[in-house]
């Protein structure tokens, strides 16, 4: 199994990600392809021991943050995204990792891999651990700012393939965040977006809130991108504070003032943090497309790069995207 | 000045209420009207020293939580939440402050005292201190499920009212709530009513993303009742979680393991946390109606009443309701 992996991508490129493609290749049983400046990949890669399960596929464009992606996309075709996802596209990866702009990755795999038959739209399903004992699926965290109720109704129908088929959960139980549990609550999205959830085949539990999120309420939950992505942003702001306070007890711990249960505490705090967010622990997964993609955060070291590299090998092995192509969508409900 | 206190609503009612009342005309220059049971509330007023500020309404009417909140204001003309509005309408109080039911109270302010003129929707305020010098103001928290774009140009002008009169900030820095920073981000709500927020007066910086809430980027947060709702509900989970995990520090610290800079850590994160959840450090303004109206936690212990009744006690000395009624809506933007 062949993996591409974007090392251009991100604010550690292409250092960290070219140490995380190595830890990944040591780890699982797939080859790499790290798509960037052929030259400088080279040196990177010069003393690692693993280097045979990796090759390099030049791509020499870069497309920065700032940049508006269609445009991006379009007018630089040698940039790492776009040679990343037509390996993809032409059968050669079996999937595809970034770390680079988001908006690039979306509109690159929308025009490059196009959708699923019968999918109205791709979204980006945020895979993070919330304190409970599996892993929760949020989608959509933020391609799609409006929103219609069937498109809700099929982003569950995709998380909930992905949780099932990649983290083996039996019959996922799938939520829609509202501001009320009774089914009469809402705005009208949700109200319709309900309507619709109740008659599939899901396991559909009904409505949660904000708070449910680190409650174990649900494992998939649905929302709309503009929701999702003020929530998982929310979440990233709240964490870094708690951070910056944990940083000064690691500087304590270091003058052993923290022992024995405090230190427990201390380390249990500071993995919580780390696990809850998704793109450090888990990556996202870019679902309706023809496609395995996975976006990790820009901020990505090593460690974050591998997970994320996980993330798109479970896909590929246990055949999310086959069996997205494979579902009934709108019509049938 | 008196401030009526709905001493029913709550899950800590009556106990704590009127122990928050106690402490508030101590420490404030007020008088207290606790509205509720008469013969409860005379026995646990009974060893008070400070009864002479403080009266008691009769209302032996209760709505519970689970109550369908227009039905409950419509056959309870008796209820601690009615009677305590209605001292508002007709002079006798300068303020009322509820822990019951947030619909109930929601209803009965818009019923009895009804919208300002030239106002379409009232809306909550919530006020935090989100680490930042001065607290923050984050409007609608959760009335509105559906908003149009006038209705979140007139909570930010309402928000400002109150973050102006009540705490002295001279210009607050008004943002939008939004998935990214420039003007043409996010759905159509958010886009139409950033082009209605910069043709203000008002001191519209554009734009935040949801970490920036942490960031000290804005002082006024203006979003639809939806999202705010979901984003305060999302933090209050993310609290609850770390509050868990820091009360078991807590044991540690009271086995002396917990010393210098470590335990000056600890009090700074329960610190944070605590005036981050706006229910517990200042409350929420009802904002909109003829009335000046303040929102308290379910949960809300002595302490957080007290805060809440000092925001009341801020907004009538500072003629916040006033002010909003002075203001200039809608036609003129």
């Amino acid at each position: 199994m062949l993996i591409a992996v974007d090392a251009t991508g991100g604010d550690y490129a292409p250092r960290e990600i070219v140490k995380g493609a190595i830890e990944a290749v040591s780890e699982y049983p797939i080859d790499i392809a790290l798509v960037g400046n052929k030259a400088v990949l080279e040196m990177l890669l010069r003393r690692s021991t693993r280097k045979s399960n990796i090759t390099i596929v030049p791509a020499d464009q870069v497309i920065r943050d700032g940049e508006e992606p269609i445009q991006a996309v379009q007018n630089k075709p040698d940039s790492s995204v776009v040679v990343g996802i037509n390996l993809v596209k032409d059968g050669t990866a079996d999937g595809f990792v970034s770390a680079g702009s988001t908006g690039a990755t979306v509109v690159a795999s929308f025009l490059n891999l196009s959708l699923v038959k019968g999918i109205e739209r791709l979204a980006v399903c945020a895979v993070f651990d919330a304190n409970q004992p599996q892993p929760t699926f949020l989608i959509d965290v933020g391609v799609n700012a409006n929103c219609r109720p069937i498109f809700l109704m099929q982003f569950a129908q995709m998380a909930n393939i992905l949780a099932h088929q990649v983290f083996g959960l039996d019959s996922p139980r799938v939520a829609l965040l509202n501001i009320g549990e009774e089914e009469i609550k809402g705005n009208n999205l949700a109200k319709e977006s309900y309507q619709l959830l109740k008659k599939t085949d899901l396991n559909f539990v009904g409505n949660i809130e904000g708070y449910d999120i680190f409650r174990g309420k649900a494992d998939v939950i649905v929302t709309d991108g503009f929701t999702g992505n003020i929530l998982v942003k929310t979440i990233e702001g709240y964490s870094e504070i708690i951070q910056n306070l944990l940083e000064l007890q690691e500087a304590s711990k270091l003058d052993r003032q923290l022992t024995g249960a405090a230190l427990a505490q201390y380390v249990q705090m500071t993995s919580f943090i780390k696990k809850l967010d998704y793109k450090e622990y888990g990556g996202a997964s870019l679902l309706g497309v023809n496609g395995n993609i996975v976006i990790a955060h820009g901020r990505s070291r090593a460690k974050a790069i591998k997970s994320a590299i996980y993330l798109a090998y479970l896909a590929a092995k246990q055949r999310v995207v086959e069996a997205i192509q494979n579902g009934q969508y709108a019509a049938s409900v």
